[in-house]
C-alpha cells in the first residue's frame, strides 16, 4: 500500500508560502513580457507524441513522459518544453501574422528524468520568443526583457554568458579547415586542449583561450580571425555587450555548445546570484514552417522553481487577523490597500497561529 | 503524417488574445483568493494512480490519462481535479498546521474526456478550501470569496443555486422512510414524479415542487419539514442567502444531486450571464485524514476556460509603438502606466500591422 501523502521521484508539492513565492515569480515574468509587448500563448500539456518530436529541439524521444490517450488510441506526450510548441504555433496559426511576432508563455513542463542539479521532472519554465528575425537589435531586447523578468523576480547579481554556437562549423568551411568538425566542436566544448592537438586542431586552441570577460574575448577572437569571416558576429556580440553592460556582467564563451546545439550565431545563459545553475537561456534559431521554409527567431527561457528555491522571490502580503464583529467595509478597504484579511470564522480562531502578521483593533491596524 | 498543425482531440492552443484573458481570469481569481487570507499551493500535475483514485471523489478511475513512469515503473494518473490534492495536502502535509486552514490553488486538469457542453480535456481549475469547518459562517465565506472572484474575472449577473445534498437521506432515516433511499435520490435528481410514485415515496413529491427562488422554497420545506428535523439546515441557507442575497440571485433545488454526490449538508452552483452551464461550484465535505479520521471543509472551484470563451474577461492592455529612436526611459516610463510597449527593431516594422492600439511621437501617445 502506497502511504497517501508520497508522490513519485522529482514530482512535489509547493505549499506556502513557497507556493505562493512561485505565483509571485511567475507574475513578474509575464507581466515583465507582456509589458514589452509579447503576446499570450497557451499551448496543451500534451501533444502527439509525433508532432512534438518533431519540432524538439533536441529529437530525445527517451526524454518523453507519454501518456495513453483511449480517445485518439494514440500515443500522447507531455511537453518537456514550451519554445517547440511556441514555433508550432508561429509557423502554423500565427504564419500570417505580421513580423517580428513576439509571443509569451508560462507553464508547467515534465520530464522523464531531472538532472544531478535539478531532481525535479515538473518544472514551471516561462519565456518569450521574437519571430522574423535575429538581427543584433533582436537579441539586444530579447536579453533586455530577461534580465528585466529576472530582476522583476526577485534575481540580483545577474550575469549573461554568449556563445558563439555556429562558430566553429564557420571556421571550419572558411579559413580553418579540419577532417572531423564534429570531433573538434565536443572537444572545445569539453575544453580538452590534447584531444584537440590530437584531432590535428591545434589552430584552434586559442578559442580555448578566449574564454572570459567580453572584451578580453572579443579581441582575442579578432586576433585570430585573420579573414574577417567573424567580424559581423563579433561585432554583434560587441553591441549585445554594450547595450547591458550596465545590467549584468557580461562574459563570452566561443566555444560553449552544450545546450546550445539547435542555435544559430549567438545564444546565452543567465545566472543570477544565489541561484544553482543556470537560471535561463536563449539565443537565436530557425523556425521551420510547414513549407520547409526556415524563419529566423530569437527567445529565452526562464526555470522559475529554482529562483524560488533560492528564496530571492519577492515578499508575500502582510496578513491582518479580522475578529468577529469587524464591519463588513473593513477587508475591501485593507484589500485596496494590497494587504491579505483572514477574517475570524469562531470565538476559537487564532490570529498568531493562522500566520497574521497584523490583527484589526480599534478601528487600526495593529501589529501581531 | 500527422499534420503539423493537428492537436488531439479537446487539446487546443489558447492564442492572443485569448490567452492573455486567460492570464487575466487565473490572476483576479488567485489574488481574489489570496486577498481573503487564503495561501496558496501548488501540487503537481501527475501522482501516483493508486494515491490519486483513493482521494478523487468520485472514484471513476475511467476518466483517468494514465502516463508510463519509466522510473517508478507505476503508472501515474494525470490530475482531473486539484481539490483531492488539496484535500490531500491538508490531511497530510498540513495536518498539523492551525485550523480553519484556507487554501487556494490554480491549475491545469486534464480528463479522458469532454462532456457535450465542454468538449475541452484541459482546462484551468482554480478554487479555494476552508479545512476545520463547514459551519455556516465558513460556507458564507466560501460562497462570497467565490463571488468576488468571479466578479474580479469579469463576470455579471451572478446566480448562486444552493442543494442539500443529504435532504432525502436525512429524511429517511427519520420522518419519511422509504424502502430504497438511493433509488428515491435517483427520481428525485431526474424530478420524475411518477416513478417516486411507484416507489411509494410521495411524500417525497413536494420537494420537487419546492425548487426555486430561495425565500419560496425554504417556505415549501418548512411546511413539510413537521418534526423539525430539517430545521439546522433550512436556517443555515437562510442565513447564505441572506448573507449573499445583495450579491447574487439566490435559488434553492433541495433535490439536486447531480455532481454533488460527495458533499454533506450543503453545496451550490454558481452561474453568469452569458456563460454557457455552471461557471463553478462548491459545498461543504470530508477530508478524510490517514487515520481514518473525518474533517469538515468547505470550498469551490471556479472552470475559467468558460468565463474566457464567453469574452467577459477584463480588458487587456494598450499597445504602444515605440518607433526606432526612442529614448530608452519611454518604455519604463509607459510601463509604470500600465501600459505595454512594442518597440521597431527595424524601418519596416508596421505599427498597425502589429496590433498597437498608440504610437509614441512628438514626445506624447498618440492613437492610432
Amino acid at each position: 500500500m502506497t502511504s497517501p501523502s508520497l508522490l513519485p521521484e522529482g514530482l512535489r508539492d509547493r505549499l506556502p508560502p513557497e507556493a505562493e513565492a512561485l505565483g509571485r515569480v511567475r507574475g513578474a515574468v509575464l507581466t515583465t513580457t507582456e509589458l514589452n509587448g509579447y503576446a499570450r500563448v497557451e499551448p496543451p500539456l500534451a501533444e502527439f507524441e509525433t508532432t512534438l518530436l518533431g519540432r524538439l529541439k533536441s529529437s530525445r524521444g527517451t526524454d518523453l513522459l507519454r501518456v495513453i490517450d483511449p480517445i485518439s488510441q494514440r500515443t500522447l506526450a507531455l511537453r518537456p518544453d514550451i519554445t517547440a510548441q511556441v514555433g508550432r504555433i508561429a509557423a502554423t496559426r500565427l504564419a500570417h501574422r505580421a513580423r517580428p511576432l513576439r509571443l509569451c508563455y508560462a507553464g508547467q513542463v515534465l520530464k522523464v528524468r531531472g538532472t544531478q542539479l535539478r531532481p525535479e521532472r515538473e518544472m514551471c519554465q516561462a519565456g518569450a520568443e521574437i519571430v522574423g528575425t535575429d538581427a543584433v537589435p533582436a537579441v539586444i531586447e530579447a536579453v533586455r526583457v530577461a534580465l528585466d523578468a529576472l530582476a522583476a523576480a526577485g534575481a540580483t547579481g545577474l550575469s549573461v554568458d554568449l556563445t558563439l554556437p555556429d562558430l566553429v562549423a564557420t571556421l571550419a568551411a572558411g579559413p580553418m579547415p579540419v577532417a572531423d568538425v564534429d570531433a573538434v566542436i565536443h572537444e572545445l566544448d569539453g575544453k580538452d586542449a590534447g584531444a584537440l592537438a590530437a584531432l590535428g586542431a591545434t589552430a584552434y586552441l586559442p578559442l580555448i583561450e578566449a574564454a572570459g570577460p567580453v572584451d578580453a574575448a572579443i579581441e582575442r577572437l579578432s586576433a585570430i580571425d585573420s579573414g574577417g569571416i567573424l567580424a559581423s558576429r563579433l561585432a554583434g556580440a560587441r553591441a549585445i555587450a554594450d547595450a547591458i553592460g550596465g545590467r549584468a556582467t557580461v562574459t563570452l564563451d566561443p566555444t560553449e555548445r552544450h545546450g546550445f546545439e539547435y542555435q544559430s550565431w549567438i545564444g546565452f545563459s543567465l545566472f543570477a546570484d544565489g541561484v544553482r545553475g543556470e537560471v535561463g537561456r536563449g539565443g537565436a534559431y530557425s523556425i521551420v514552417h510547414p513549407d520547409g521554409r526556415e524563419e529566423p527567431a530569437v527567445g529565452f527561457s526562464i526555470y522559475l522553481d529554482p529562483i524560488v528555491d533560492a528564496g530571492v522571490a519577492p515578499h508575500g502580503r502582510d496578513r491582518v487577523f479580522l475578529p468577529l464583529g469587524t464591519e463588513g467595509q473593513v477587508a475591501g478597504t485593507l484589500h485596496a490597500q494590497g494587504h491579505a484579511t483572514v477574517a475570524a470564522l469562531s470565538d476559537a480562531d487564532d490570529a498568531a497561529a493562522l500566520g497574521c502578521t497584523h490583527i484589526w483593533a480599534g478601528g487600526a491596524l495593529q501589529p501581531l
